[in-house]
């Protein structure tokens, strides 16, 4: 397993050469489902290294990715989850505060994930049996702390909404922050910078966190009590254990 | 000018590295009028810094500032209008995402205003005489670009609440973004990541980006359409000239 994440921790530096490279370049920027759910050739090209890579070192090993229609089943076999531009909105409008994520399954079982926030040069990676690290620094597991010094991240349609009693529970803490991106977002949750962070997103979006996350005492849970069926869109939350049923309480009483 | 310009960036970066030690130590955190409007021991000595800074190398000149209540008033004669820390939650909370401001006026005209995101060591500076860069990088003029390729910076209650129409017009573009500083989030106005800034903030939130927006091409007004005071908390936006009337139509039509 070593060898694995050292392999994925090369190619997730690799990519973001790839990403660096090509914001002196022309990108073409299309839509998906909606004028603001956009892709860029950058994405697709960068998935296709990180498979090429992937498929020559491992051949027999899976893709689970977020373009292309690679959706292997993550609970069959070695899978590897990839998003290769994670906020992809920032990526075209500010060209920095995007990320590459990657987690690797073996049998549904998560062995270990990374997110690589770009232009920050910062590599978040472990989880499994490995300790959690952000770039040469040792993440400490969750300390806990009152939720009124504490900031959230979240989706800003969610809060608006007050979904769920989303809002309620952000109006107990110091408050929230909108970063347009889950990588981003729950990076600074496992560096103890966010208290926890909600939002309506693909495997691909969570599964590297969340490998990380269980490692330093957080859980990725779907906000409105559904089992993570780990192939669909779903509204989930990663929030330390710790805080869980406080967090629970006060969304459930939506005051 | 020049002098005071050059006096300035030494001075906001001696706060900044009086800050950046200050990680190390203890801070000790107060309430001001909320559980969620903290000072620290930090920012008010930072102030004071910057404030015998001032007062030594230029006797005469008057203070406005945010701590320990001393507000000159802007328009009379010489003023420096200080800010020693903006994103008091973020630097409480993050230990990054906050910054030092000062702008400096003579009988109530911007001549010149500085903003110092501390942790990623960038100083915007410039405006009046002065054309504005972003350490050692021109910044250029805001260049008209459609809503749709833009994203929004925004106090996280007002785009909730739609605010005068802000959450309509923040729906036409490609999202809202909620850093959680008004320094930090209109230093993404200047440098381009960011369209346009809301919130409800004090002139020392504001003066800096204002006279530095002014020479970008951009406009500092009140949402509701009263004068700007530059003494009380009002509700502010920082945007293009260019696109002030189409999002003035659009947040009053509010659909």
């Amino acid at each position: 397993m070593e060898n694995k994440l050292s392999f994925a921790k090369e190619i997730i530096k690799e990519a973001g050469d790839f990403i660096k490279d090509s914001l002196s370049k022309t990108i073409t920027v299309e839509e998906k489902t909606a004028f603001d759910d956009l892709v860029t050739n950058i994405d697709k090209q960068t998935q296709d290294l990180l498979v090429a890579r992937i498929q020559s070192a491992f051949p027999t090993d899976h893709i689970f990715a977020e373009e292309n229609g690679l959706v292997h089943d993550i609970k069959d076999g070695n899978v590897w989850v990839l998003d290769p531009i994670d906020g992809t909105v920032n990526f075209i409008v500010q060209q920095e505060n995007f990320c590459v994520m990657i987690a690797y399954y073996e049998e549904g079982q998560g062995k270990f994930g990374l997110i690589y926030n770009v232009m920050a040069d910062e590599l978040f990676y472990g989880g499994g049996q490995f300790d959690v690290y952000c770039n040469d620094k040792l993440l400490p597991v969750y300390q806990d702390r009152p939720l009124n010094r504490c900031l959230v991240a979240s989706n800003a349609a969610m809060f608006a909404k007050n979904f769920h009693g989303l809002q309620s529970f952000i109006n107990k803490t110091l408050g929230v922050r909108v970063y347009g991106g889950a990588g981003l977002s729950m990076s600074k949750v496992l560096s103890g910078q966010i208290l926890a962070y909600f939002s309506v997103i693909y495997p691909w979006d969570y599964a590297a966190a969340s490998i990380m996350g269980e490692k330093l005492g957080y859980q990725l849970e779907t906000i409105n009590g559904e089992a993570l069926d780990y192939s669909s869109r779903q509204a989930v939350m990663l929030v330390p254990k710790a805080k869980l049923n406080d967090i629970k309480t006060i969304m459930s009483s939506k005051d």
